[in-house]
């Protein structure tokens, strides 16, 4: 299937065809010339390793920073084999320059910033840092669908625009039709008409929260089911969690009758990624933590640890009010040390969707890590319910639950926030996905 | 991986464990009831194939059309096995009625009007033609990826929400930030604060028609890279191939220099893809078909076909204008049968990004198949560009051409329109997708 494509890197490093002539197409990462030889490495970012490409003095003369080049040359070991650094270099036969960088090229080979690199999302993905995070998110969304795969998940897609609000409040994005004209001087204008007027689909439209209910009907027939989703929350946060635009996994199941399943669920499916990407070569020294039993306890419980922990809280824990960033915390970083699932949330700060789990209790899970907090979000469902526990305009959710009602239950979890956590190093959302979208800037 | 998940039906049947007591869960989709004895067949939807529950006639007062139920029973050769028929049943030993249906349930055992069931998408997937359908999307998808994985491409997900508009004009969706708060009565009331407002990101925000502009950038540090993304056309159209809301394949790819190779990735990928559905079990007979090579005609060998059809066109072909799904039809449906590429458009009819083939023809294909008409669009694309070919708003993408200019290239696929495709039967996008979005309605 790769018969119309070059070689790639990925696959020249599975299995090096040493002693033969071989074309590499990619971008120079850094170069070395010297009065007889000239060393550069060329990475075209589908792996990890770079080349090491030598190349005599006259055919340098076409490389320099940055350039993208096609180099035909013999595999070898390198003569620094036994130093165990770079096994293979190419020998360079025919160097091709397909275009340099300009003097004013962002992207310099010392150590940027993340916050200069973010500037520039355009450009970045050819830094080796940046390229490193968007293979492992690539890895990530396969080692994720290969579990559910395995365990009989069916991936749907739910939709992005809707008249429903899953979360019942909040800041949302309103979705309305727009003439664009181009005219003849390209400038972008825009029409007025329709500004606002919900007459495309007939009612006001939003961009979804959360896929979730609308997953739910899906799960009510297929039995497990879920989608890798675009979700919108216009919040004017500026964390270095919280995106306008961010992906999710939501997962949704039948059949499901208790919370230590659910939680179950989540736990091996994570536990299963780090496996994954340890076997495509990924290692972060964190991750060997993350193999033991993880902790269960409930919000009660949570509470109290939070009590009695002698901290003096920016905002004092008490039954009935949200975790804050501070008590989850103290929670994974301090107390527990790792993974912690918090159980049985006061229903009175939950959504209407909830099972209960005691009187004033509802069957919800939050999965908080180090670092990151709330990785995963998820509940069992009620599956029966009266239409006046129903926000208005879901009437649809509740003749749903009214055909045969079936227990069921899922979570949702933050793409971002994963690959936040398993890079570690307090890594901001912002490097997570290429172009990442919050209130104030919106480059490109 | 499913120590927490009761056994599917899709696991019973892959290794089925004749004589054991198992528990089956699912939904009932018929039931024959006699004097002493009840056959139902129940779907978890995992799967193709229900099973046949026998029950008594006491067993099988808890059992009713549609209702959702767990039977612990015995597997065992069905006694019609010689009919080729039923090769097992399931001899209820404890049945658990969780949910009935009531009077009203639309859904019922006659063969269903696809219209009727559209207007019922929160329960449709419980149908059996439904269920076929969305599993039919989730393993074409996981099909797709494969192909793609094993062509070292890198998944990655380009943003939705940009102030770049990459066709250049064109219906788009206008996105505003809007609170929308939770009153006492549970209504749905908006702040009308912040409507229009730009603030949010400080630029007129849309909802993307293409993400291909970023995955360019992108591909230019990763080589070769793909989304499944959604995106969004605000077209009044009412055809069974538009949807308002419809997902893509996009795929993006460096150092590739020939318009034989782009669309030889395309053939390979449809090709591979129907390989795997047949080894997961599907089967369409129109698929053989598509085994031969595929023609390639330019778009001016096009037009001289189509003028020398002999057909009174409603739309006269003429060079320089647009292709109409009539002209798409003839050539895929009468004259070829079967798929085409048409290559080389007029330049006036393409967007600016396309390399030039000839003086007044860019490197654009377009893969026409029948019944569908268009199903994907790729071009090459300019690997250096002046900044006033750039519409405004698109600095960036001069800018990141400017920076080592590399050949590369690549295409969309509409995922509803594959799908539509692979079902044959002139099946609608609408069916192809859970919740279908087009203009004048938008239900749950």
């Amino acid at each position: 299937m790769k018969r119309f494509l070059p070689t790639t890197l990925k696959s020249l490093w599975e299995k090096p065809p040493c002693g033969s002539v071989v074309d590499v197409h990619g971008w120079i990462r850094s170069l070395r010339k010297s009065k007889n030889v000239c060393f550069a490495m060329v990475s075209d970012g589908t792996c990890q390793q770079p080349i090491q490409v030598v190349a005599t003095p006259e055919q340098a003369q076409l490389l320099s920073y940055g350039a993208s080049v096609k180099i035909q040359g013999k595999l070898e070991i390198s003569k620094k084999a036994a130093l165990g650094k770079q096994q293979y270099e190419l020998l360079a036969e025919k160097v091709d320059l397909y275009g340099k960088v300009n003097n004013d090229y962002p992207i310099q080979k010392k150590n940027l910033a993340t916050e200069f690199l973010r500037q520039h999302p355009h450009l970045r993905v050819r830094t080796a840092k940046q390229n490193d995070l968007f293979r492992l998110r690539s890895d990530t969304l396969e080692g994720v669908r290969s579990f559910l795969a395995k365990s009989d998940f069916i991936e749907t897609n739910p939709p992005l625009l809707t008249s429903s609000d899953c979360e019942g409040a909040g800041e949302v994005f309103l979705v309305t039709p727009h003439s664009k004209k181009k005219d003849s001087t390209n400038s972008s204008e825009f029409s007025n008409k329709d500004e606002q007027s919900p007459s495309f689909f007939g009612t006001p439209t939003f961009l979804t929260v959360s896929t979730q209910l609308h997953l739910e009907a899906l799960a009510l027939g297929m039995s497990r089911v879920y989608t890798i989703t675009p979700a919108f929350r216009a919040e004017n946060s500026h964390t270095s969690r919280h995106l306008a635009e961010f992906w999710m996994l939501e997962v949704e199941l039948a059949f499901i009758e208790t919370m230590d399943a659910l939680a179950g669920v989540v736990e091996d499916l994570i536990k299963y990624l780090v496996q994954y990407l340890k076997k495509k070569g990924y290692h972060r020294e964190h991750w060997n933590h993350l193999m033991n039993e993880w902790h269960r306890i409930s919000y009660t419980e949570a509470i109290d640890i939070l009590k009695n922990s002698g901290y003096t809280w920016h905002d004092p824990p008490a039954w009935g009010n949200d975790l804050s960033s501070e008590h989850e915390r103290y929670l994974t970083d301090v107390y527990i040390k790792g993974p912690v699932f918090v159980t049985d949330y006061p229903a009175s700060i939950k959504p209407f969707y909830m099972k209960p789990s005691s009187n004033d209790t509802v069957a919800a899970m939050d999965l908080l890590v180090p670092q990151v907090g709330e990785l995963v979000g998820g509940s069992l469902r009620k599956d029966s319910i009266a239409l006046e526990e129903v926000p208005k305009g879901l009437e649809w959710y509740y003749e749903m639950l009214q055909q045969a009602n079936t227990p069921h239950g899922g979570f949702g979890l933050g793409i971002e926030r994963l690959l936040a956590f398993l890079e570690g190093n307090a890594t901001n959302v912002r490097e997570t996905i290429p172009f990442p979208r919050s209130s104030g800037s919106i480059f490109a």
